[in-house]
């Protein structure tokens, strides 16, 4: 049995990395819906649609037991209506699907000592203020402050992350998230890891920088020890099968460009 | 009868905006299929069906006699397929559609002295070396320099269009071509207008500068004198209207903040 990695691109590599560099006994299916990206500015129904279909081919089609949503918007419009519809039954008590939000924003509220959390993210996430939301849940003492960054992505799928320009762009897009005095800022979305170091730079070693990819690392390993059975049906062939809806000499040509991932070949696979 | 502007996005508003000045006597309906923007990543398929489905929309429900795809893109890929659908016929002698492609490769041609040209445009428009090929036939012995920068319109819709940082990245893009010493520069995206007068100072006076709105109202101006039976069924009302497939308060918003369209009410419409 397989792990699923779900993202709407190429953004959820990162995420992935993590995961085989923490259990690389696993064999994970990777799938980027690069065709129907950015999800950012699409409606709760239509990306619920998406991540529906994404579940059906990992479920149906490539044997998984396990699907990681690794994609923030995903994660916060579609998920729960998803889970749902895959709640675990008697026939199939294994099938799981997990988001990167919660883990995150747990992670989050575990770090934070002054009770200030920053976040930036993409428009999407940060309209969506799902972020928000599930601090609030978890304490709702905290404050939280988000900057929508949209430029970072572009910039990183480019080429730019080492740039000065760049650097430029971030320091000004970081600037109200220092004045805020936060203590643990949350890279909340799957493309940041790749300017993690710029971002301590500018923010400073009191600020703890909590990224998807290793929380949903620490989630994934509390999870399987809880649930045994679960992993005992995990291949533990080691391995990554990739997967996008789009062309797949410009996924691989980005994935080891911008991911620096080495993913043999890629396959095309229509979703519906 | 009215002129139909079509757009993946907003940038055809620096088209409209040349057409609403140069003939404001006529009725202009705008359609922005924000909904399914960006086009360049798209199959040239999915854009004619796309183009095809904006045709009908002004045709058969906005009472159009012209439309004019003023989108790179759209123009390069799909523009020929559609128009085939719409030649003129007995019953209707004056449906056309105009592209922004061929008046703005011609005005480049025009303007060349030392038959080497520059264009910028995104990564879409310059791997359909749709410009090459137009540029090619007019004149085969003209040296094209094509420049990918996928970065500028992020950074406009941003709004950073004046900021250092857009500066510095547009000064490193137009780096090959000043090397290439080009003197005539085409804008080959509708966004780029709004960064003409930096493209200008870094480029110098010696370079001209050519855009899809200014060509394509150049054109329009020769095609109603050309075609009397056709400006005389146009409205001579005046005024715009609106139209997006996306969220029309997003549209709205973006147009008055990055293009300075004072827009009313903006209309979402299905398109199927």
């Amino acid at each position: 049995m397989n792990i699923g990695v779900f993202d709407s691109g190429l953004g959820g590599l990162t995420v992935l990395k993590e995961l085989t560099r923490a259990f690389p006994e696993y064999h994970y299916i990777y799938l980027g819906d690069t065709a129907r990206n950015p999800y950012g500015t699409r409606s709760k129904e239509t990306i619920t649609q998406y991540v529906r279909e994404a579940a059906s081919f990992f479920f149906e089609q490539k044997n998984c037991e396990l699907v990681i949503v690794a994609c923030n918007t995903a994660s916060a419009d579609a998920l729960r209506a998803v889970q749902q519809t895959y709640l675990p039954t008697l026939a199939s008590p294994t099938k799981r699907i997990l988001g990167v939000l919660i883990p995150t924003a747990e992670a989050a509220v575990a770090a934070t000592k002054n009770k200030r959390i920053g976040i930036i993210a993409t428009r999407g996430t940060v309209s969506s203020a799902a972020y928000l939301r599930e601090i609030g849940k978890l304490d709702p003492k905290i404050s939280v402050y988000q900057k929508a960054t949209p430029l970072l992505v572009p910039l990183i799928e480019e080429g730019w992350a080492t740039r000065p320009e760049t650097r430029s762009i971030l320091k000004k897009y970081l600037r109200s998230l220092k004045d805020a005095a936060i203590d643990t800022l949350i890279l909340g979305c799957t493309h940041y890891p790749i300017l993690e170091k710029d971002v301590r730079r500018i923010m400073g070693k009191q600020v703890q920088i909590i990224t998807s990819a290793a929380a949903t690392h620490g989630r994934l390993d509390d999870y399987l020890m809880r649930h045994p059975d679960l992993a005992n049906t995990l291949s533990t062939e080691g391995g990554v099968e990739y997967f996008t809806t789009d062309d797949p000499t410009r996924f691989s040509d980005l994935g080891k460009r911008v991911f620096h991932g080495n993913m043999g070949t890629v396959h095309r696979v229509e979703l519906a």
